[in-house]
């Protein structure tokens, strides 16, 4: 949750959490915490809160995440592969067992969820693989952040509860998938690389950037196709030098 | 909402109903309505506070319903049907498509969400034709109750929508999908510069270009991401010519 206005938005998180067997919480900046009022709506889930990890940043958070989602009440202007709660739930659970069965390290999966008015920043979007918009009422789409939280979860329950009746073992593709640090390793390689060829610079065209991003993020690289890219890139690198 | 203790849970109802585009609240024997702090909870769903039916009886509340489900956290010692809220919102949705096909008056179909510690009685839950069970965590199975409402209306909209989906396809982001002869050039571009820059060889390695070529299929790229891609190969074969 990041930069949480509301003690009390965080304390239903946590109990909404727990409820669908949840447990790592983390806070970005959270305006005030500990908290009483977080306390009092988290009604037996405090463990969630005393367990919680405070940090101050966004990246800090998804470090050493397999896979990071974020929410988003807006679907327009963006260029990210926006799905439902539903089928994030059932890429997750795919996700998750793909990384169980290659004994992976980095196989935690994040959901990122904004401020209470203002959602996430752009650079905070941009940290995301992939956005989950939650279907609603279009009249009227300002959601909790704590319903949001619920929904979320209440969809990974089910998810995961169909896994573990039948674990089908088609998870071949997405075992070699490429963590969220190893894409943000590739995407600092590609942004130093096309400085130093003078493709573009940062501070004049910071679309760019961005762009690059969301394409990548679409067609959920794999490992080996990160190293293929990074060989390019250093490849540019030694030719441009010559 | 059935004998509602906490003002604030009756709000937050109200808001997640809104957001999911429900707006018929019967509230049975509330503690205290109206109340400031459901108003503030509602967070501009007053509406439907304001529309909410307040009586005396469930029985009042579910006169002239085509089918009533109550809500329960209890599977056991229970001989009702119980059903998750998925099967229950397309077993309503179901229902109110036959019963607007035959012109029914009675086509309601009533949600009744029990008190926050004890739930329903069993003289409630006798009024109902079916039970919903939210699946959850068993260690902690207590849910708010306007976490109930959020679920279930949730899995209503999902549901509803499903019913009302035959409607033209989305044309406007197929629009700016850059097109086979644009793809075919990029890959052109891209193999002359990769060979250029010395990355690698077509004829030693043959698998190279199949490989970034799936890449960039699967992100199904825009014709504005093939010209910068094509300005990232224009600037490396610049740089490398320094």
């Amino acid at each position: 949750m990041v930069n949480t206005s509301h003690p009390g938005n965080i304390g239903a998180a946590a109990r909404v959490m727990k409820n669908m067997s949840f447990s790592q919480l983390y806070l970005v900046e959270p305006k005030s915490f500990p908290n009483a009022e977080s306390t009092a709506m988290a009604a037996g889930a405090d463990n969630l809160l005393h367990h919680a990890k405070v940090v101050n940043s966004l990246s800090e958070a998804l470090s050493g995440c397999a896979l990071v989602f974020g929410t988003t009440a807006r679907t327009r202007k963006i260029k990210h592969t926006i799905v439902e709660p539903r089928q994030a739930a059932l890429l997750t659970s795919q996700r998750i067992f793909a990384e169980q069965e290659k004994k992976s390290e980095a196989n935690d999966i994040a959901f990122v969820f904004g401020r209470e008015r203002t959602g996430l920043t752009n650079e905070e979007v941009d940290l995301c693989e992939k956005l989950i918009n939650i279907p609603c009422n279009d009249q009227f789409s300002s959601l909790n952040v704590a319903s949001a939280v619920q929904i979320m979860a209440y969809e990974l329950f089910l998810a995961l509860r169909e896994y573990e009746k039948d674990k089908p073992p088609q998870t071949d593709s997405i075992q070699y998938l490429a963590s969220h640090d190893e894409l943000e390793l590739f995407f600092e390689h590609l942004q130093k690389t096309l400085v130093d060829i003078d493709f573009f610079d940062p501070a004049i065209n910071p679309q760019i950037m961005p762009k690059l991003r969301h394409l990548y993020h679409r067609s959920e690289l794999k490992k080996q196709e990160v190293n293929i890219l990074r060989g390019i890139l250093t490849a540019t690198l030694k030719a441009s030098k010559n």
